[in-house]
C-alpha cells in the first residue's frame, strides 16, 4: 500500500491528460509543414493554445509552450535580461524562491546582473514596501520576478499588488505560478492591468505536471510587448521566442489539465483545505511542539508544511516511507547530504528549524484515509526520529525540491 | 487516402514508443524525491538512461535528455561556447547546416563569436582539407559544428574523419545527428576514438521525433570531460547540465524507440533505399529532366530530393497535397513568402534551382504503393506548375523545415 503525499512535487497524470496526449500523439505531421498533414496537426495545436490561454486568462499568441517550468523561468528572467534596452543592472530576487529562478538569476550574477534581494517576512510573505523599495531604489530594476505561491511552506503573494507595484516602477515582472496553478484563480490579464507595454507582469510560468498533465509539458505567459530575447534558437517557432518541433501531443494534453485543474479548483480547494485541516489538527494532537510553517490562512490548500522538533527531516522521511508513506522535506539535498530548506531559512528561522521540516502536499487523489495512514504512523516516527541523534546520508545524488 | 511522403519533418510514432510513454506515465513520482516513489521513478529513469547510451555507445552518464534536437543542439553549442576555458573566438559552422545550428551560431556572433564558415562541394559533403583548415587558422577555433547527414539533400559526412580533424587540431566539437539517427550507425565512442580530454567529438545531437519518439524527447550526449555551461538552470539535474523534472516517460519511449530504429536500420536501409531507387527512377522516367541533388551514394536511404526545374517548389508540394500527397520543398517559408533553400543554394546552385526543389523522404510505414501514387500524381502536377508563372504565397506564418 502506497501513500502519497508529495503533490507538490509531481501529481499523477490525469485521465483526460492521457487520453488527450493519446488521441494527438498517433497524429502525423509537424507543425511547421505546409501540407495538409502539418495544417492539421497545427489546427490542433493553436486550438490547444487558445484553451491554454483561456484558462491564463490571456492571448493565444502570448502562449510560448516549453518543456516545463524550469524552462519557464528560464526563458523569461534570461530573455527578460538580454531583451533590455537600457543598461539597467539589478534584478529583484525575493528570498525563498524556487531553485529555478535562484540559479538563473545566479548565473545572471556572473554576466554582470546585480541581484537585489527582498527579505520575506516570518510567514514567507513578501512585504510589499520592501519590494518597491526595491524595485527602483538605488536605480530601477532591469526585472523582477516572484513566485505567485511558495512551492514549500505555501504562502500566497498578493500577485496583483506586486504587479501593480512593478507595472508603477516601470519594471518588468515574471511571475512564478507553478506552485499556484490549479490552486488559486490566475489571471494573467487581470494581474497585468492597465500596465504600460513591456512593465509590470510582463511573463508567467506554469508546468504541466503540477496540475496533472504530462512531465516535459508547460508554458510561459509572454506579454507581445515584452522585450524579451529567447532561449532556444532555430527553426523561429512561437514568434521566434521558442524554437524547436512544437509538441502538439504535450500541447493539447497541457490544455486538458489546465482546464480540468481551474474546472475543479474551487471544490478541491474546499475539499483539500477540510483535509488539510484534518491532518494539521491530528498532528498537533499526537506532537504538541509542531508548529505550522508558512501562513495559516493565505497558503496553498491542501500544503501543510510542519516544523518538529528535533526530528531531522530526512529521517522523518525514510521512516514514512517505510510504512509506505512518501512525503519532501522541501530540502535540497546534494550530493547525498541534507540541506537546511533555504525557505524556512528565509523565514528567519535557523538551521536546526530548517532541518526539522516537513512538506506533506495533499492534491487531487488524497482520500481521507491517506490522512489518517500518515496520522497513524506519525508518532512512532518522531519517537524514533527523536531518539536518533545525526541526520543519515542519502544514498542518491542530486535530489532536490521541484 | 493519405499519402505521407515527409517523415525527415516527423515520424510517426512507433506502437512500442507509446506504449512505453503509458506505461512510464502512470508511474507517480518525481525522479528527484528521495522517497519510495521517487526512487522507484529514477530507477525507470537510469534504465532508460542505461539504454539510450547503448543505442548511442556512449556512458549513461553522457546521456543529457532534452527537449528535443533544437534544445540539445542549443545547449550543445551555447554551452561550449559558454564553457571554453580560453579567449578562442572562432566558431566552426560549415555551410547548409541545420536553422538550429545557423541561427544559435548568429546568436553567439552578437555575443563576440566570430563565424567561420566552411564551403560544401557540389553534393554537399563537407570538405575534409577546407575543415582542418577552418579548425585551426588563423587560431584554432573555439568550437566547431557539423551535421551527420544533411536534413534536406540527405548527403552523408564522414563523421569518424571530421571528428579526428577536431581531434588533431584540438577543438571540441557537436555533431548534429539528428536526420541521421535510425538511418546510419551512429557511436560516439567510436567517433570521438582516442582525443585528448574535451576536444574532438565531445557532443552529439538526437532528436526522438525522427525515430518514432514522441516529439518533445531528445537527447545531447556530452563527453564527461568536456568543458561545458548549462542552458537551463534549477534544480541541478543531469549533471547540472539541464536543470528541470527528468521526463521519465519520455525516456522510457526514447529508449524504446531508438533501440527498435537500431534494431531495424539494416533491413529498413535496405529496403527504403530499393524505395528511393524506385522513386527517383520512376521521376526520371517521368520528368527526363529531373535532377537528384546530394550525393547520389552516399545519402539517407529513403531521400530523394529533386529538382524540377521550372516548377516552383511550394507549387507542386500544393498540387500533391490536393492529391493527399505530403512532401516537402525542404526550404523555410517565412511570413508567407516562399524562401529558396540555404541549403541548395550551399550547393552551388542557383536561386532558380533552390526555388525548384522537392524533398520526399520515406519512412517505417512507406510502402511500394505510396511511392506509386507520387509518381502516378507527378506528371500532371509538374505539368501545371511548370505553366503557373510565379510562387504562390502561403497562408501560415514561421514555417520550417525539419
Amino acid at each position: 500500500m502506497s501513500i502519497y503525499l508529495d503533490h507538490a512535487a509531481s501529481t499523477p497524470l490525469r485521465e483526460s491528460a492521457r487520453e488527450a496526449w493519446l488521441a494527438a500523439a498517433t497524429l502525423t505531421g509537424n507543425a511547421s509543414s505546409v501540407h495538409g498533414a502539418g495544417q492539421a496537426a497545427r489546427r490542433l495545436l493553436e486550438h490547444s493554445r487558445e484553451r491554454i490561454a483561456a484558462v491564463l486568462d490571456c492571448d493565444p499568441i502570448e502562449v510560448v509552450l516549453t518543456s516545463g517550468g524550469t524552462e519557464s523561468i528560464n526563458l523569461a528572467l534570461k530573455g527578460l535580461w538580454w531583451g533590455r534596452a537600457d543598461d539597467r543592472e539589478a534584478v529583484l530576487l525575493p528570498d525563498g524562491e524556487h531553485h529555478a529562478s535562484i540559479d538563473t538569476v545566479d548565473w545572471l550574477r556572473a554576466r554582470g546582473a546585480r541581484v537585489r534581494a527582498v527579505a520575506l517576512d516570518p510567514v514567507g510573505r513578501i512585504p510589499l514596501d520592501g519590494f518597491r523599495t526595491a524595485l527602483t531604489a538605488p536605480a530601477p530594476a532591469a526585472l523582477a520576478t516572484a513566485l505567485v505561491a511558495n512551492n514549500e511552506v505555501g504562502t500566497v503573494q498578493d500577485a496583483a499588488q506586486l504587479a501593480a507595484a512593478a507595472a508603477a516602477a516601470d519594471v518588468p515582472l515574471h511571475l512564478d505560478a507553478v506552485a499556484a496553478m490549479g490552486h488559486l484563480p490566475v489571471s494573467f490579464s487581470a494581474w497585468r492591468g492597465g500596465a504600460a507595454p513591456g512593465v509590470g507582469l510582463v511573463a508567467l510560468s506554469v508546468s504541466g505536471h503540477k496540475v496533472g498533465a504530462p512531465v516535459g509539458t508547460g508554458a510561459v505567459v509572454v506579454s507581445r510587448h515584452a522585450r524579451i530575447a529567447a532561449l532556444l534558437h532555430g527553426g523561429g517557432q512561437q514568434r521566434g521566442l521558442r524554437s524547436g518541433t512544437q509538441d502538439i501531443a504535450g500541447a493539447a494534453a497541457l490544455a486538458v489539465a489546465l482546464e480540468d485543474a481551474e474546472a475543479e479548483r474551487v471544490s478541491e480547494h474546499e475539499r483539500l483545505v477540510a483535509l488539510g485541516d484534518r491532518l494539521w489538527s491530528g498532528i498537533r494532537a499526537a506532537i504538541p511542539a509542531a508548529e505550522l510553517l508558512g501562513d495559516a490562512r493565505d497558503r496553498l490548500a491542501g500544503n501543510v508544511h510542519v516544523h518538529l522538533p528535533g526530528a531531522v527531516g530526512e529521517t522523518m522521511l525514510f521512516l514514512l516511507d517505510q510504512e509506505g508513506i512518501s512525503v519532501s522535506t522541501g530540502s535540497a539535498c546534494q550530493a547525498g547530504v541534507a540541506e537546511p530548506s533555504h525557505v524556512v531559512l528565509a523565514l528567519g528561522r535557523d538551521q536546526d528549524v530548517a532541518r526539522s521540516v516537513l512538506r506533506l502536499t495533499l492534491g487531487r487523489t488524497t482520500v481521507t484515509s491517506d490522512v489518517d495512514a500518515l496520522l497513524a504512523a506519525l508518532p512512532r516516527a518522531y519517537a524514533r526520529a527523536t531518539s536518533a541523534a545525526r541526520p543519515r546520508r542519502l544514498g542518491a545524488a542530486g535530489m532536490q525540491p521541484s
